[in-house]
């Protein structure tokens, strides 16, 4: 019961739990193994004592930080390969060990539109073990070449392709091995980590082919940098999407008859045809009239017939009562007079990047008030990411350069937005000011909502006994005093 | 105790509460005075007992509903006169008389923008009294003619004004008489009524200056036919604007950069400068970070300075440090270092039209979720408003033809909507069934909501001992079965 060991108890903190509130708790965790430990358990069944107590002084101890959007910090740029294996090594190791300062502990490196011969070459690279002492590499996000010409923003024009063969044009492109098969990835080594998130625009020929198989392989297919209309973008969630892509930008705006992208935000979580459901007794007066609506523009000529019986069905030039049948039938549903189909349609996830740029202070708060289940905050960072760094201009790639003012980043004689110079921890704060949300519900949007995403909440984002110790301590204002990752000490702040 | 009376009790009924649940309890109402009774009171502790018992089937008995948009219906349109008082209010009684099948009880007739020498001919008969046995006029919203030309629709593009002189000329437009002082003016007769809503483009040179005395006299200030910017929208809620007109129709789409009228949804309740509050004690993990913005692009310098230490502060294009400092000056605020301002900005209502054809029905569920309790249903409906009426070609005005298919409605020989023809009880219905929400919430968008934004919670929208006693029995589909104005039963399905 007193024999040595390696356990650590936070004490005199605050604990973000996963409905986004903050309470009062002390925190456990075996520093030799690097996991969360189950303080119920431990002291009191077990009756260990902590080797070391740490007072956090009311402060908060938060999962550590999960960025599933960053281009680059502190100089390099995870899409730029100049030909020597170990510089690219060491600048990913760089920014691994350099990020914990901004409370990330946990980042997938995203790849923005290659030429085809670089992605097998960037992949292999981005496998390559790195530093313990740094943020985690969860597996990459292939951002393009499969997405819209229209919406490429700063993605090369002549490097967009078409997937032509569905999910075969993927795997030819990022190569077989980096799209593994759906398993337990993060109880292996880094050596097994491939394409975590792959963003595509569902309108190109091909890719809504590609997203069941995308899918199941626990990829996250990501709608971005797309025209999709509300009928494709909705195809795209019910075969798999779980994601929307720095939702706002690189996608129509919001337009109210056909709200595209944006407005799955607002797609009702049920399928549900044919009839109106009524409240089902007396007993329950307040169940909800379950009266979700197929979430394509859709009316069925039985649903006009008994919701508007004084008037003629409307038109629905998006979905005739066919297609919506037709659609029911590949969902493998045959629906009786009366019966009421209730298929879950969950609504994807969705990125902002909070800088106070890329969105407007009432376009974020609006995002969060439809969906806050659903939101995740991302950096979308460029290499220029540096909280130390001036303004000015900068070199990025392929000769072009940037101009960083403040937050802002646009290519070098545009006003065209090139990524962002925000941190995550800055995105928090941005995010609480903007929306008014608690701290704890912020936090949330940077730990708990991107592991779900992600589908690895037993090991990342939350306190979960057994999730890995990645740990950021925060003050009231969300502020980062210091980062742990897997119950090492990363960062502290002087 | 026995003696006779005129108290009729519903019982075996589902009453709307102002939450938006539906509860299984009795309504007594005084049939002779026309209100709702305190059911506890009059039974209870008075002991009296009703004169006759309505057993409603377990039915629901709701508010009647308020449609605070419409043009005309059943073929008279509140905006055309033919020279004929008479003829005018005939067909003013027949609306009152027939629009109660649709469950509407109280309506504001919508006059869009005329000829200067027709408002006060058109004011004056609105005033005349109607048939007891229809729904109640409660005062006339005005739509244009102070609106921006860019947005304005199917108004006339000649007789739009710019009101020059600020309230002045809304009171030239419109008659001083018609501008009344604020007052409890329901408890008067229809004589004293007068222009309680005006739609106008807050951007137009004058009518920002007008709000305020429009706020004043208890008239409901609503932006509409506008491209008002955010700074522009957002001042005009400030100086007391309360509605929007038909959102996200005649006015632009939600830019994520300038979110416009639409953003004000998003926009956040609470003007908190200078400073990030902290969560105040340990004792209250879940207090939220009070950390609401200035709802422009506002960043003060001192905000960024204590949120983004490591950065360079982001430019605020819109509104400098100088212009949230003057605008809080405005307010009369002036605050110290390290205060926190923390004044309600109280977001506007927004009307939809929920007819499947004016918004796709994810649209309708983003506003809704954005701001639940600001929502209220209109059917924005023209004269060709008449459930029994058939598809096609009908005359309208200025020899001018509008074409009706279905639930659409436009100017013929073009795609303009030109209002609708849909139903507010199908609205309700649609409005359930495109948000997932249940049958009471959907009635309280076209009850208690559009009577909060009319300030006449005590009258009318709710089930308050003392109000009128204004009833729609409904199925738990949504569908009329009966109509009470007043105490009397005014329409009842065969």
């Amino acid at each position: 019961m007193t024999s040595p060991n390696t356990l650590i108890c936070f004490t005199n903190c605050l604990l973000p739990k996963e409905d986004g509130n903050l309470v009062e708790k002390d925190l456990w965790i075996d520093e030799r193994r690097g996991v969360v430990l189950d303080s119920q358990k431990t002291f009191f069944s077990a009756k260990q004592r902590p080797d070391s107590i740490i007072d956090v002084g009311g402060n908060i101890v938060s999962p550590g930080f999960i960025d599933i959007q960053i281009n680059g910090a502190y100089g390099f740029d995870f899409s730029v390969y100049e030909g020597d294996s170990d510089a690219y090594r060491r600048g990913l190791s760089t920014v691994a060990e350099k990020i914990v300062e901004t409370g990330v502990t946990s980042l997938v490196p995203t790849i923005i539109t290659q030429e085809k011969s670089l992605y097998p070459t960037l992949l292999s690279l981005l496998r390559s073990r790195v530093n313990p002492k740094g943020a985690t590499l969860l597996g990459w996000h292939a951002e393009g070449p499969f997405i819209q010409a229209a919406k490429r923003g700063a993605h090369a024009p002549l490097l967009i392709r078409s997937p032509s063969h569905g999910f075969a044009s993927f795997e030819e492109m990022y190569g077989t091995e980096n799209l593994i098969v759906k398993e337990d990835w993060l109880m292996h080594s880094g050596a097994s980590l491939g394409v975590r998130i792959i963003t595509a625009a569902p309108e190109i020929s091909g890719v809504l082919d590609a997203v069941g198989d995308l899918h199941q392989r626990g990829i996250v297919f990501s709608i971005g940098h797309s025209i999709a209309t509300s009928d494709v973008a909705t195809e795209a969630v019910r075969r798999g999407a779980r994601l929307i892509t720095h939702l706002f930008n690189a996608m129509p705006q919001l337009h109210h008859r056909d709200p595209s992208i944006i407005g799955l935000l607002g797609a009702s979580p049920h399928i549900n045809t044919l009839f109106s459901p009524v409240i089902s007794s007396l007993a329950t007066p307040a169940a909800p009239v379950l009266s979700g609506q197929i979430p394509l523009r859709a009316t069925t000529k039985q649903q006009s017939e008994a919701f508007n019986d004084h008037e003629t069905p409307p038109q629905t030039p998006a979905l005739t009562t066919t297609r919506v049948e037709g659609n029911l039938q590949k969902l493998g549903l045959h629906l009786e007079k009366g019966q009421v189909a209730d298929l879950e349609f969950e609504r994807p996830f969705y990125e902002l990047i909070v800088d106070g740029i890329h969105s407007h202070p009432n376009s974020v708060r609006l995002a969060y008030n439809v969906y806050p289940e659903g939101c995740i905050l991302i950096t979308d960072a460029m290499k220029i990411l540096d909280p130390h760094l001036k303004d000015g201009v900068h070199e990025w790639r392929d000769g072009k350069r940037l101009v960083k003012e403040g937050f802002k980043l646009c290519l070098e004689g545009t006003n065209t937005l090139a990524g962002s110079v925000v941190t995550l921890d800055a995105c928090v704060r941005n995010f609480s000011r903007f929306t008014g949300c608690s701290l704890g519900e912020a936090i949330k949007c940077v730990t708990f909502n991107p592991a779900r995403c992600l589908g690895i909440v037993n090991r990342k984002g939350t306190l979960r006994p057994g999730a890995d110790a990645d740990l950021v301590i925060l003050d009231h204002g969300g502020n980062v005093l210091g980062t742990w990752v897997k119950g090492m000490e990363v960062w502290k702040k002087e």
